[in-house]
């Protein structure tokens, strides 16, 4: 499969950006970090950058928001970046969406790169050009489309990761396997998460994501397979977002939506019942998830209602046919949540 | 010259608009509005639209912000607003501007039109796809490209406009003519501006906007020769933004920006004098301007640097080589500045 033009695939990160940077003639340039990235990758950057603004935000989906942005917009404002800066979004998903979302609308759009730091981030949102930030709850609520100048993919950063991380991001990797290629989802149901080369997973998933991308880059049609398990997944992000503690990461809420709508896929577009126990199976032993009780499943049908993909108030999924196998803008209910979610229920307490 | 496609002049607004709404399947409508077009256009069209959400916002450039963005985006959100919604423009350039920057990042994008119901958003602002808002007292300083479905173009709006707003709209079609139709500059000089057909006017302004900006959408080259009279026109327009009293229209403000700058255009690209001189005496006369103290000519020139338009802290100007024909990235200085609005003082002190 075609790895992307405008992504490389580091050795040597540092190397990699200081060629890019003097490749270019930037007026100035800013670094977005969190509280991790800065003290975690930060330092395998900086030295070979030329003079630049380290811009920090807090970590966390909490602070995906419009007040973040009007900092960070005020931020280059008082340091007189113009049209020809550039902005370097070095972190996980809520770097690059939030930062790729101000660079594209400070003065109208100046360039961005993407350093994801994360696995979620380097398989799946740092590619496809899509960014935004929260509002009201829901999430990527307000953002638009487009592509960053470069995305550096290095799987060095993921060495700073806690393994809870790195099995969220893992759900994206599930995903596209899932979605598009069998053979490959055989081979990663073997893994141990803890002995993985990362190097001969990334471009893999990459590419996946890439071909649909490329092929649809607004979500008109092909694209909407890759939100497999993400219209449940999401819900429950969102739902959990919004409650005291017991937050979830994207990938575990994924991996929660992955079993969901792999019930709802044998129900609805064919996928063999022994497919969906191997499927729930393996999520299950990976990810360990937990129980959605009564009392909240209401409200997560509510939000799936509620997501931005949904066409006049029709809930559309992407669903698969076969492992490998996916389709899009299949029509489900709010009951056929709830089912879903029974069954979800069903495989935990059948442990 | 060339009409633009997605701009339709219309005689009868409301069949025109109804046509085009009944032609696409929207889901949901809403129709942006502040206190004056609420009560003087929206009349004009609210019968034969299908039922909609009419959104209330507070005219003016004071409040085109983030904070009435996020107003909006609430409103569309409580009303459950997905993907195949409409957003309608109802107004000048802050509707247009804010409204359409509202729509293109609502869920990453959906369909919006303009109404523009002033000289001033039918001949420029809702023409070529920019939108944004003001931040830290800069214009449209968050914002992006994006261009709306189509424009509704109807000069019957304009009777319901103060002729102050109108002579504002009008410095457009005269910048228009300035740096693209030296025969229309003659034409218009003779008009008496309280017995205008608009209806002769618009179309051209329109069409030579339109060039410009369909071969140079994002503004790298040749399109920016529209600001001219902005560098200066802008850094007044803001400045006064900011003081109490003495509020200046846009219009306004680039009436005496095209002043400093036909002066800066002898002295940097050989516009001859006798030139600057009737344009000079025109402008003085149509918009009779007001001196600049000596006190705020330094805040002045500072605000042109960080204008958003400049290049690593040089200040590129659009100058005009002779009535009609005009070039862009004019290196500039600070005096520069400060001498050209030195020539424009002089001018009103000596009328």
């Amino acid at each position: 499969m075609e790895t992307p033009e405008n992504i490389i695939v580091c050795e040597d990160i540092s190397a990699d950006l200081k060629l890019f940077v003097q490749s270019n003639n930037y007026s100035k340039i800013a670094v977005l970090v969190d509280e991790n990235t800065n003290q975690y990758c930060y330092p395998l950057i900086s030295k070979d950058l030329p003079e630049h603004h380290l811009i920090k935000i807090q970590s966390g989906e909490e602070h995906k928001n419009i007040e973040t942005c009007s900092d960070i917009w005020e931020e280059i404002t008082h340091h007189s970046f113009d049209r020809n800066a550039l902005f370097i979004n070095l972190g996980g998903g809520v770097i690059g969406d939030m930062g790729g979302f101000c660079a594209s609308t400070y003065k109208r759009g100046i360039d961005f790169i993407n350093l994801p730091t994360t696995l979620l981030a380097q398989v799946d949102a740092s590619i496809g050009g899509k960014l935004g930030i929260d509002f009201l709850g829901f999430k990527n609520h307000i953002g638009l489309f487009r592509q960053p100048e470069k995305i550096f993919v290095y799987s060095g950063f993921l060495k700073t990761l806690p393994q809870r991380e790195l099995r969220s991001g893992f759900a994206e990797v599930i995903k596209h396997c899932l979605i598009a290629d069998k053979v490959m989802f055989d081979e990663i149901k073997l893994l141990d998460l803890d002995k993985v080369n990362w190097d001969n997973i990334i471009p893999h998933s990459i590419a996946i994501k890439h071909s649909v991308v490329r092929d649809d880059p607004e979500e008109r049609g092909l694209r909407k397979i890759l939100n497999f398990g993400h219209t449940i997944g999401h819900a429950i992000e969102s739902y959990f977002l919004n409650q005291k503690g017991n937050k979830l990461l994207h990938g575990e809420a994924v991996a929660s939506g992955m079993i969901c709508e792999s019930w709802l896929s044998v129900k609805k577009t064919g996928l063999p019942e022994k497919d969906l126990n191997m499927i729930s199976n393996f999520l299950k032993r990976v990810y360990n998830p937990e129980l959605i009780q009564e009392a909240d499943i209401d409200s997560i049908a509510a939000l799936a209602v509620q997501d931005k993909k949904n066409d006049k108030g029709i809930i559309k999924c992407a669903l698969l046919q076969q492992t490998g196998l996916c389709t899009y803008d299949q029509a489900i209910t709010g009951d056929d949540i709830r089912e879903a979610i029974q069954y979800y229920n069903d495989q935990i307490i059948n442990n």
